[in-house]
């Protein structure tokens, strides 16, 4: 595991600003990221069949392999908006490359918010303009306005030889990620070209954001992209993927942690599987379970319910006789059988605010490890009112 | 849709008796369902890789095609309790045919309750002594002795010709089905075949107790089982067939509405997908949704959340230009974008007890309809503490 900057900062040559245009009542709502070069770039983006406005402009955008800025806001996604929708994210890239100089074709956008709703674009290209003069190196302030349901903003970095990595992300709710997670942006100065860039970029969100899931809704908005300018010269790329793949399921767990109403993150490892697939399908659906997620939550000794939910993988090779499991390290089942424990351990393992959950398979050598939250009122009462309130 | 009695009642020949026999405090935990004769039989059990005692057993008492009762205690499912596990499952058997007086390979077992805890044998085979005095003629006697976390006792029942159809089923969380619901019992005095009644419990069970879903968790004790004495004598095969898919498919939204916590029954019907297998996962793909669910639970409309359910299955053939989606009747989504509508209309077609959820893929002709209910903090409640209350 690399070492994270604490507080975390830009590479060389990024900056970026928020401000409120009116969308929310008060909040951040617009953020604006800028290179002051042109930075390689690659980008992976939701796989849900209602891409929003932004995904299906953003994958025009992105095969250029080239960006300058990113800008995003939240409260609106401009989801299900039809071709209105697609021409107003156009203004807003457009509106975005006056504010810096540079063209529309170099600027990524991205909308988080309520879905069918239309765009008000006029407030986004009122409030843009002068926010170059705001733009500042403290990659907190670009993620805070892109913050939805998230209870604080999220950003980390770290050093790879002479460059440096940022990672800034929102996310929250809506997040089974297919592809990407819902909106992730890296940023390094590391000399690094578009196509290995894409190449790097979707192992790394393989094993991270494609592996978190809060509630198993797959956003219509999830875009992961990372900008390379180049300014910190080349790097190591084994080193280099190496640190990529570390932040993102760190900035994962981070997400993970800060699911809709959560107070634990869970992290569920399976080992002995017939293959890394069926690893990660028996791993999901523990991590999915609503009775393994409320028995996290209550930490109630249900330990039974692992062994439903790895029953439920009709499709995957699995031999009771040779499952184990463990709970924070302490063994709960051997042999396909509960084994006789004292209650008040195991709920004490469940307590913490780190759960591990590992199962061991006995079959192969597949594994895995995804990475989610419980389940809470606090999720029922978020999403009952999102619309509304 | 059949005329089902009220209140129900037993086809001639089948009783029931219930009792607390001291796995719960003071409820009624065990249940007798007795036939004078003996009746042709057919069941289908879960597919979940961990099935309990009794489903092993089950499997293997179904293979006679005769039963002449079913013995079923809740509080205790015994899952994953090894081979003294089976060996209690057997004793129960054998202890319910001595009361009646018929071998144990005419007993059908099953045990619901919490998994990985032995099951208190000797409570039964004590407290089962005398139970064929008891033994009367109202079905919901014998449902109160099978209900967990149900907030009612489930029974129906209808005519066909001459004979009736009984049905008695118990279910509330870790539910969706794959073979047959937590427990679903089928009664009937017609005269048929067990190999008939094999066949027409599963075309019944695939559109009923398999289209439901509360949380997308596979019980390890799925049981759905037929018994059919014969003493009203020969019926109108397919008049049979149809009053049993319309009972299954009742008791099925009898089992959602009551679903843990839900104070909504949610139908979902999708029609115009590329075959029933794709408009079935689309239609569970919304059902289970937790967004969805949540949308409904606070009568919020926040109608995108549909076309994002729909969106996520990667796999299916999805053409958002065609999608359109009502509420209640109310058309929401036309050709894959949100209508303008009063909000307000749509709330109210939400608050209703029934929602029904209809989506119109316009790629083929294949339909389905699944059955389920809205997520609330009443299921928390219930789950996260389970095994301790």
């Amino acid at each position: 595991m690399p070492t994270f900057h604490d507080p975390p900062r830009f590479p060389t040559g990024f900056r970026c600003a928020s401000r409120n245009v009116g969308l929310k009542p008060s909040a951040r709502d617009l953020t604006l990221f800028v290179s002051d070069v042109d930075a390689a770039a690659a980008a992976v983006f939701t796989r849900n069949h209602f891409p929003g406005a932004p995904i299906v402009l953003g994958r025009e955008t992105i095969r250029g392999g080239t960006l300058r800025a990113i800008v995003a806001n939240s409260k609106v996604s401009n989801v299900a908006t039809g071709a209105r929708g697609l021409e107003n994210a156009r203004r807003m890239a457009a509106a975005a490359a006056a504010e810096i100089g540079t063209g529309a074709d170099r600027v990524l956008v991205s909308s988080t918010g309520v879905i069918g709703v239309q765009l008000p674009v006029e407030k986004i290209e009122t409030g843009i303009r002068g926010m170059a003069a705001d733009l500042q190196t403290d990659p907190l302030v670009g993620a805070e306005g892109i913050m939805t349901t998230d209870t604080h903003p999220k950003a980390l970095s770290t050093s790879v030889g002479a460059s440096t990595i940022t990672w800034v992300a929102k996310g929250s709710g809506m997040i089974e990620p297919n592809m990407a997670t819902m909106l992730a942006y890296i940023f390094t100065d590391a000399a690094i070209a578009a196509p290995t860039l894409d190449r790097m970029l979707r192992t790394a969100v393989a094993r991270s954001f494609n592996m978190l899931s809060v509630d198993t809704d797959t956003s219509t908005s999830d875009t992961c992209a990372i900008l390379a300018n180049g300014l910190a010269g080349p790097v190591d790329e084994g080193a280099f993927l190496e640190a990529l793949v570390a932040g993102c399921v760190r900035m994962t767990e981070i997400l993970g942690r800060d699911g809709e109403g959560a107070e634990h993150l869970l992290r569920v490892s399976v080992r002995g599987a017939r293959d890394a697939g069926e690893a990660a399908t028996v791993a999901k659906s523990i991590l999915n379970s609503p009775l393994v997620k409320t028995m996290v939550h209550g930490a109630d000794p249900n330990v039974g319910r692992l062994l439903m939910a790895v029953g439920k993988c009709f499709d995957c090779e699995i031999r009771p006789a040779s499952t184990d499991a463990w709970i924070n390290g302490f063994q709960v089942v051997r042999g396909g059988e509960r084994l006789t424990f004292d209650d008040a351990v195991v709920r004490t393992a469940l307590a913490a605010e780190v759960v591990d959950l590992e199962v061991a398979l006995g079959v192969g050598d597949g594994s895995a490890t995804v990475y989610g939250c419980d389940l809470t009122k606090g999720y029922i009462e978020e999403n009952a009112s999102y619309y509304s309130s």
